[in-house]
């Protein structure tokens, strides 16, 4: 390609400080270097992680960044020795890691991967620790490995999954990371068995799809928990089998499940993020066996408790970070999974609204009103070609 | 037997109010009724959670009552019903019981059973709500459905474990309880690997009873802390490999752990009932995978907390009753472990003290003591006989 091995002018969304409005400037996106892969992102998702950071309450956020880390898009060059893509390939980048060489891929007990941490955690690349962003020469910094809030992303190879060029790539962004999420939580983390009774605390995008997973997985009853009563409509879409509202009830919600399930669930999921409802996703488990995943990120500095003999009594607290998928070798696998004749994940259904990059604060503004409102507020999509 | 069918008295240790100390009295024991066993009591050792709710820390203890709940003897009659077990059978009389029928039982997923827990958890048996024991017609309430303290004792036949009748019961009395509960915490709860990097927190009985349980399930290096140093001299008897007295570090001891072990244990076991050292123990486990088990006994009303992005990040809290071991089906089992010519388990090393019924307020002070500055303090062993 003409581009390669040049710095490439595009258009991004840069966020410059803390809760101001994001603007679409002109970028330099430096070439990739050994071991990067420069990316065309041409969709993107928004997703609460993306706000989380945005508005200051991430201590590790740094600034000025190129958000999002929900997205699709072509390779347009690649680094030395990068061998498993090339360009033209299809892709989604990702925030979890996959080297295949460290510890913790060769533990064989979980999807986190070590290799790039240490750059990704501070917004910059591994081989010189520097960003290949820039405005006019300011450096910015990248997001989560991936800042799909631009035409164009320089990702570490060890983080880039290749997929089937069949794939819609407007739809198969959103398995980037919160309809793998909440899948993984099921099947990977929490390994839910036919005839279970599962609850979801938390019916946006993470929550459905743990519903979507719960019902693949062969449960018997998926009890969804949300403020929001309209969302129980279309939840049901998802698997929801039965509606609790919280402020429907006087008693603790984690008594009103206990009651309603003689005893409590098997499987608990909390996808909301907060410290309290935690609590009670942990204790509304079934007594000798019920366990209960953290989804959800909390604010920073905001603890979960119990009393030990939540746990002393047989039940179990996890959590789950991209639901336990390896991200390199099992994203394309979801892809392939959503791309079957009788598709056995479902995409589109999450998608709520599509927007251009030039209207993405107001795609940030759709998901703060659906997290006040909106009934099955979902994934705001955005065309960034 | 003579006995049989007429009300027994005996000696036994009650009661009577918390923090008093216990006296010997001459106790009526009613005969065994449908579905109950009564037992000889021969031997009984002394657990924490005796002391515990001796001294009033538990907000359910009931008084005046006989505690006790560690223990071996011979069956000395039956009631209607029992089929399991006959007058002569050698028993360990099981907190825990196993009833085989109830949801708990028939789960698979844990050793807890509902069958007898709503009277045992109030102090009488369950057939009629009362209790077999009384000191001139003064009902005493049962303790843990053991009530061991005693010469003879009532419990439900789902609660008695038959034994190999060579077994010496001066001996595998310690597995009604302490040594059983860490072996399991390891094997059933925690399913140690070969190669696995241990840390046991609190070298007392469980504590080396883990240390033994991760030692016979190959782990790499077991890591004791203890703020007693003296203790590590025979917690290597054990299989700690290494010892650690946070005393001895400035800095939080989950942090000393994670750097002296390039990120963090396996697998972490609190066996005193601290709940900050609870948090310390999930804390220091790996990233990804580490698993922390709490096996101790907090005071009644405390809370464990901590980051929930300690979860999210792959580490997993959980915690055991009695190991996990099936109390009827296992206890069996590991008597005959015991009883191997090469003894596949210890039992007889972690008995100090060996005194009469007519001592038992002496076996509290001795493990009072213990627990404040004594090496390797562990089970003060009573001749009940």
């Amino acid at each position: 390609m003409a581009t390669q091995g040049q710095v490439i002018t595009c258009k991004a969304a840069v966020a410059w400080e803390p809760n101001k409005p994001l603007t679409v400037e002109d970028v330099q996106v430096a070439p990739p270097q050994a071991g990067e892969v420069r990316i065309q992102v041409l969709y993107t998702a928004l997703c609460h992680t993306d706000a989380y950071t945005w508005g200051g309450k991430d201590p590790e956020g740094l600034f000025p960044c190129i958000l999002g880390h929900e997205a699709a898009g072509i390779v347009e060059s690649v680094g030395e020795g990068v061998t498993e893509v090339q360009p033209g390939d299809h892709v989604i980048p990702c925030y979890q890691a996959e080297c295949r060489e460290c510890k913790f891929c060769k533990s064989g007990k979980t999807n986190l991967c070590g290799k790039v941490r240490s750059a990704t955690g501070v917004g910059v690349m591994l081989s010189d620790r520097k960003s290949r962003f820039s405005v006019n020469g300011k450096p910015i910094y990248h997001f989560m490995g991936t800042s799909t809030f631009s035409q164009y992303t320089v990702v570490h190879d060890v983080s880039v999954a290749k997929i089937d060029p069949i794939a819609p790539l407007d739809k198969v962004c959103l398995l980037g990371c919160g309809v793998s999420t909440g899948l993984g939580a099921v099947w990977n983390t929490a390994k839910v068995e036919p005839g279970s009774i599962v609850a979801v605390f938390g019916l946006g995008t993470v929550g459905l799809a743990v519903a979507e997973g719960a019902k693949t997985a062969g449960a018997s009853r998926i009890i969804g928990i949300d403020i929001d009563s309209k969302k129980f409509d279309i939840a049901k879409n998802f698997g929801v089998t039965e509606f609790i509202n919280p402020n429907e009830h006087d008693k603790p919600i984690q008594q009103v499940i206990v009651d309603l399930t003689d005893g409590g669930v098997d499987y608990s999921f909390e996808c909301i993020g907060n410290v309290s409802v935690m609590r009670a996703a942990l204790e509304c488990c079934h007594k000798g066996w019920g366990t209960s995943v953290i989804v959800g990120v909390a604010a920073s500095g905001q603890e979960i408790s119990t009393r030990p003999f939540q746990l002393v009594t047989g039940r179990v607290w996890k959590g789950t970070a991209f639901g336990g998928f390896k991200s390199r070798s099992q994203v394309p696998w979801l892809v392939d999974k959503y791309l079957k004749k009788v598709k056995e994940i479902k995409v589109d259904e999450y998608v709520t609204h599509t927007l251009t990059l030039s209207e993405i604060n107001k795609a940030f503004d759709l998901l703060h009103e659906g997290l006040k409102r909106q009934p099955g507020a979902n994934a705001q999509e955005i065309n960034i070609s």
